[in-house]
């Protein structure tokens, strides 16, 4: 059983309804214990006027999404670090408590998925360089296996963890239920990270049958996870982050008003977490 | 480059077009080295009627699709048990080189993986006890983690050869490159399978988008996937079996005609594997 306090609202699940003050005001109508804005939410909103609505609403903040993507232009290139390291940035301006990193799928026309993997490697290096001066942690998010292609050669927490432990103190990981639930590895691999490598928990739910691979995530309780089984697995590892609540749903979720969807996710948070 | 007498048929590629004697022909017609029915296709034809075609033709026989699901009914029933004898029996009959197990989903209404996975072990150890009397080889197909929920709780070629190990000779794994091609350790995995464990390697590619979970999978080079380095490494193992194609999808293959499908098939073999 979750309580209000213990949860924070990913703006992505209220993209369709709210802007940033919106979710602002909504997460403190409800009580929730804090927010993580994706960047286009808050650069709609201008990053300091923002970063300024977030310090104001005494919101705890369990991330920011997202960094990464360093596959996009092929090689990795000053613009996709440059736009890193402004991700960083803002991260620190809303005192984020990490930077959530979706590290890019294939470079347009390769195969080539062990070079993928090195120019996500690097790109990831050198933005923990520069987030380790503006004291932000980099929080890599291991993607279902079904992103590989398009969104993240990163598919297992094995992999993320291996790459954390290359790069040293400053990054860890994200762990969103939907993507890792299925792992058989998972409750050994969360017990390898531990505290200081958990950085976010994410929660969601797999729908049987999910009908489309980006926009069918289900509420919580709606699927086939094993909620409670992961979010014991954290914290028995000491994690004392929030539970983030990130559900991309264009049929459902995203067609509701946005209070009904909070309500729901504090109904679901006591009932099914 | 493979000769056409390195590719298998699996009827699924064909499955809106032709019977098993329409494929059987259709085999020998484009000159293919073997066929690996699935068991309605087979049973169709009738089971006796079916193997005696088979044989004649001269064909290979690659595996068998499909025994498994065994959480179809929840906990392991004996209706389930005897489906497998009787698809161990089938895999005889045709002398198919090894029956493909996909092993089952969550059972309906059911969030525990653990208890899935025990389920299935167990069927695979029964019907492990069975086919070795039939000196029939029972391959383990890890499928993708999109299907964990609906198709197979085994999900990576690392699960699967572990519960190779544990139960001894006799058992191995069918590798699908869509299954695995986005599994950070399967070169690793396909050399711990070493020769005695890859009993099947099958084609197809991962398409960007997929536009579907099931039905959208694309012929060899219109995809992502390195298909000849995963190749290789089955190949350097010593894997002397055929490359079976099995493409699922319903909004363009299936609707082409069977002849136009083999012959694209060889052509791809040529110049994408």
């Amino acid at each position: 059983m979750l309580t209000p306090d213990r949860i924070s609202l990913n703006t992505a699940t209220v993209k369709a309804q709210w802007n940033l003050q919106q979710c602002i005001d909504g997460c403190l109508r409800h009580g929730f214990g804090g927010i993580s804005p994706w960047r286009d939410v808050l650069q709609a909103a201008g990053v300091e006027a923002g970063a300024k609505a977030i310090r104001a609403s005494g919101l705890r903040v369990s991330g920011l999404c997202r960094g990464g993507w360093y596959t996009a232009e092929g090689a990795l290139t000053q613009a996709v670090l440059d736009d890193n390291f402004r991700a960083v940035d803002e991260a620190a301006a809303i005192g984020a408590e990490c930077l959530v990193m979706v590290v890019g799928g294939l470079p347009a026309g390769s195969r080539d998925l062990p070079g993928a993997r090195a120019i996500v490697e690097e790109g990831l290096a050198r933005t923990l360089d520069y987030a380790r001066t503006a004291a932000v942690k980099i929080a890599i998010e291991p993607l279902h296996p079904m992103y590989a292609a398009d969104r993240a050669v990163v598919s297992t927490t094995a992999q993320a963890l291996d790459i954390c432990d290359q790069l040293g103190a400053g990054i860890g990981v994200a762990l969103d239920v939907y993507h890792i639930w299925w792992d058989p590895e998972i409750l050994a691999q969360i017990k390898r990270a531990g505290r200081e490598r958990l950085l976010a928990f994410h929660l969601c739910d797999w729908l049987n049958p999910t009908r489309d691979l980006l926009t069918d995530r289900g509420m919580m309780g709606d699927g086939v996870i094993d909620i409670p089984a992961l979010r014991r697995a954290v914290e028995a590892e000491g994690f004392t982050g929030l539970n983030e609540v990130e559900i991309f749903s264009a049929e459902n979720w995203w067609k509701r008003e946005g209070d009904a969807v909070l309500a729901e996710i504090l109904q679901r948070g006591q009932s099914c977490c």
